[in-house]
């Protein structure tokens, strides 16, 4: 199947950073988080996902952007609600708002992608178009790999912030820990 | 740092397959896992993230082999205590046993390596250098991007099983499930 | 320190049940979890664990009453957005909205119970008296234990669900699964 | 169904104390633990949780026992390997090495038990009576009721160590951490 080209987004608030494009980020590959503040897989792996890709990935590689795309409970998930959740959960990525056409159904950047519910994510390759979309999660390990092959297609060398942690090892001049 | 080639593997006993040399791999990336049965972090961590490479990237591409590296109660983790551990652990990677030219200290393959002890992870890439080594963990995400960089740079497409997870996901015509 | 009698709640909104009064479970072990449903905390240990003590013990010996007392994001966490959040995380047990008196500080019936945050937790004893309260989180194990204790002071037979979890187990007669 | 007196334990070796019998504890609710050191569901599961009962329960009310109950991998466990895998795990109750009169079945004090695998766990009250015992995971909420329960029958005050964990917790004088 043909990529496609990434459509334009259509948002109406934008919170931690400011409004852009799709054309703005050319050149980089754009990750966007279709999420739901009141969805719960959305809170406990799509959302922190997105973070440990913003901390994995350089800036100048990769663009994440949260993208609220409330299809139900619209009184329950505002931009207000949005931002003190926003604030609580201490995400740092842009996040936007989807805008709506019709009150019943889904948001029109969400139609536009096709996304099918939440959590959804889109990777857009550096040249605009739309390389994976999924519904669900992506495990780490398969995501990992997708954006490094996105990034690694027109650039050269790849910035990450490569941090081996710390989970009960055991050293060959030690004990356990 | 210059790469350095990929020093000879000298290992004594071999599970989930026959026995093979780095050179056997030559034109894959290898994935080389150290561990101990009896330390904890391999057990919750390190042995667990081999098994998901195993089961996200193509066998054609990537060979992931377990390298059991005992440098402390050998009595308590000889092979037929290892041999059960894979067993009911379900591991299906080949791993094999390091040989020991020093009963105190660390086995041969881990000296060669430089391994500062367990769990510990090498990437050789398809020529046969090694370019990544770390001790501790290294986040799924980070090893997925660095693997699909080493598997990227000679070859053409790269292998993966792309499979989104159910995690408690909200449905545009249903609800969350 | 003697323990205090239960100060009446002043609540405004009733979710999953009609209004109760404390005197209205009398008899009863009461456990009042105070939460916001921005708070992450809560989201993540407070509310499972009160949806635990609900499904662990009987309806005749507990109550389990969550309590959101909000005094940040007031405009983020109205009863319109609880209301979708508790549906979306499906809780079943009642919940109440506390009342108000000081729009910058601390919600009514959290004040009288002298809370200091959220998540917190407060039991109640069969004669109406509070027996414990605690800002953060009780490990199961402890909570477990401190309600058989109040359950068993005047009354009978506890009646809990006893149901042994499958956790990977290894069987007499046939493998480990 | 009436309670039945607590079978004698045929034990070969105990690490971490020294051996004791059934009265030995009389006057103490007896946690018995059965596990087998490369069974993953008590690994993951059955002895964590055992330590976490010996860190919640007073020595002078409980008495924790975990108890080596092999019934396959016999070479693989042997008691050399065991005393190496509770050193790296740094369990600190006592664990002895059940007696085996069938080198293909299973061990002697688990069939007096009528265990059929692990982890299992019984519960023994203060008057040497079998009160509860189950294959498999016991939720912590419950295992601590039970435990209350078995603590309160004969004895006054029950002695736990309270303690709140700290979880993301929003402060009324401060932000959420």
């Amino acid at each position: 199947m043909t990529p496609q080209t990434a459509p334009q987004w259509q948002l109406t608030r934008w919170f931690n950073g400011k409004p852009t494009t799709v054309e703005d980020h050319r050149g980089k590959v754009i990750v966007l988080g279709a999420f739901q503040m009141l969805c719960p897989g959305c809170v406990s792996h799509g959302l922190p996902q997105l973070q440990r890709v913003r901390e994995t990935f350089s800036e100048q590689d990769v663009a994440v952007i949260g993208l609220h795309t409330v299809f139900e409970h619209h009184a329950a998930m505002t931009p207000v609600s949005l931002e003190a959740f926003l604030m609580e959960y201490r995400y740092t990525f842009p996040v936007a708002v989807d805008a709506h056409d019709d009150p019943l159904g889904a948001s029109v950047t969400m139609k536009r992608y096709g996304l099918r519910g939440t959590p959804s994510l889109v990777l857009i390759d550096r040249g605009g178009l739309v390389r994976h979309s999924s519904f669900g999660r992506d495990p780490d390990l398969q995501l990992g790999a997708l954006l490094a092959q996105l990034v690694g297609e027109t650039a050269g060398d790849m910035r990450t912030v490569p941090k081996a942690e710390h989970v009960g090892m055991c050293s060959v001049d030690g004990e356990c820990s």
